[in-house]
């Protein structure tokens, strides 16, 4: 009877470069975090590509790479098995091996895409996010998350793969649809609840779509910010067993109607809106946070045009509540906000709670709101 | 323009239990790692399900846990995206969380499949591993590999995920078919020749398989001896980077057979048995080894009933040579026995070289095999 053990250390650097003019610097990046001559896989998807590929492959190929590039469907249903096996088959392809580079080059989807592509292929080659979404450049290109969906809810099969690099330009934003835009305004106002109140003063300045879009300045700095709090909580905090859960804000009903949804109508930024008022009505029934809170996610949220109450009824939101990977219990976890800049988590609230919550953003029952 | 950057570090640690008996103490092994209540569900196929399922589901209940079984077709041919997809839905569909854990019960094939399924599922949760082959037993269940294959070739996606407690108990081989049984002697063969003469020894000592089943002490000496050699490699090379290549004696040739082969007829430890002699040939022919060193590869192989060569055409394994996920450069690389117990790496050996040593193993032209 022999034991034996050993223990192995894996350590993943990220550097990330933030900045409107970044895009022009991206080759520079590459050279330095992976030497030529490799490959180079560009991964976008059918929305992105006629914007912004032919420039990427340009500045790959200046660089001195082999270029290659991949191109999957645009929208959620492409997190599918088919799509990632597809995505597996044309890397190979290109006859990449442990050296080639994928890089993600798109929103949420195809960074999550990639990312679990670049994170399996060949047992792991090394991912670049250049996200062109709102949502992607404050949120989804950082923290090495990603996945695919499968029938029982979205992102159930995934790994962390940190990218090596990660260059956020908000020049790329001038070609998002403006609801996709909106959409990531909603990840935006979560970082100013959860963590920095900053934020929201910056979105109050801006006054609403139209007046962040002529603000290209405020742009720059909301993103950056989001950046900076991301980054540093994810650094403590990879695989979010501690204050990497505070970012689901909103998440928890967010999640639930998309499920709900079935992933039709609502952008994930757009359940995630709705998601923090309901999170805000919770908080005050829990005693957490004044009365005053729902309101006051309520008041940003419509600035920009995003959505506050849904009409799906409550009860076909509580069976999704639960359905959260995190949990090791079967409970619902929560994320309360007090006041701007500081939140908490609550795990199980009672479900009295939760169906008042939920009952606050029904678009019918808007008006019989606890009244906290 | 801002830069930032962080690093996350990630340990795993492996701990294994190696000696005839250690299935009766697997239950104590989980409560020591993996406190109850959670689920554990057993992976496992359909060859092994009848003789070990049963046992194995009873101790992880009686250890006080909800114990699930998933099982998975048998054979290569499962190690596919479809049935990894099977795979991932029945493990969510038991409930699965973060906690769970999966046990993988079975040869190198379950093995893949269920550590690449618990290295993805929900971005990972934990694993064990009890082999039930020998080729599992010394080398497959320990380090951390897993995936499945493409049609371009074998294992080309999957992750490094280290299980957690391994389970090696020598009693379980009985049920392992014989010829399943000769297929992982070719890997001990492999790990005497790379790193440890004794083993050679030992297996001289057997004499033959009949042998060596009358002699269980000599099985629990060698399975030992390589789980340890496993270990002290991976201990210092998880991702193969440096030491833990020269594992792959043998494997330059044999995955070129099992791929011009189609993996119809050839077992993994059978081809690798063709490939430990053909890399024989080119050390020889390269200056690197005596001229008596294929003939004492072949005599230990021949022993035990491993075939030496193999009637698959030279031209037809050419194509597969190069076609290593861990080439950077296209070349072939090979393992190169110099003396027993001392192996070193060669980097793209003169082709001429390579063509010698396959006709070396080429069944009709063993007679025409380089005088070296």
């Amino acid at each position: 009877m022999a034991e034996l053990s050993f223990a192995t250390t894996t350590r993943a650097e990220c550097r990330l470069h933030v900045g409107r003019g970044e895009l022009a610097r991206l080759g520079a990046r590459l050279v330095e975090a992976f030497p030529p001559p490799r490959k180079i896989v560009v991964v976008t998807d059918r929305n992105v590509a006629p914007f912004w590929l032919e420039r990427v492959e340009s500045i790959v190929t200046e660089a001195g790479y082999a270029s290659h590039a991949v191109l999957v469907p645009a929208g959620e249903e492409a997190k599918s098995l088919r799509i990632l096996g597809t995505l597996w088959d044309r890397l190979l392809a290109t006859g990449a091996d442990r050296g080639t580079v994928v890089l993600a080059l798109g929103g949420g989807v195809v960074g999550d895409l990639a990312g679990f592509a670049a994170a399996t292929l060949l047992r792991g080659v090394p991912l670049v996010q250049v996200p062109t979404s709102l949502l992607a450049q404050v949120d989804a290109a950082i923290g090495g998350k990603n996945g695919i969906d499968r029938p029982l809810g979205k992102n159930l099969v995934g790994t962390f793969h940190q990218p090596a690099r990660v260059v956020v330009d908000p020049d790329l934003l001038a070609t998002l649809p403006e609801r996709e835009l909106r959409s990531g305004l909603a990840e935006v106002v979560k970082y100013g609840f959860v963590r920095e109140p900053k934020i929201l003063d910056l979105l109050r300045k801006a006054g609403d779509l139209e007046g962040l879009k002529a603000k290209p300045e405020i742009v720059d700095e909301l993103v950056a910010r989001c950046v900076q709090i991301k980054v540093e909580i994810v650094a403590r905090d990879e695989r979010e067993t501690g204050e990497r859960v505070l970012l689901n804000f909103g998440h928890t009903t967010g999640h639930a109607l998309e499920a709900a949804d079935g992933h039709a109508t609502l952008l994930h930024g757009e359940a995630v809106a709705i998601g923090m008022v309901a999170a805000a009505f919770l908080a005050v029934d829990l005693g957490a946070a004044p009365p005053t809170l729902p309101a006051e996610v309520t008041e940003v949220l419509e600035r920009f045009g995003l959505p506050v109450a849904s009409s799906i009824e409550t009860k076909r939101l509580l069976p999704f509540l639960g359905r959260d990977k995190k949990r090791k219990t079967g409970k619902s976890r929560w994320v309360v906000v007090e006041s701007p800049g500081k939140a908490g988590l609550v795990e199980d609230p009672p479900a009295a709670t939760i169906e008042r919550a939920l009952a606050a953003i029904h678009k019918k029952g808007e008006e019989d709101a606890p009244a906290a």
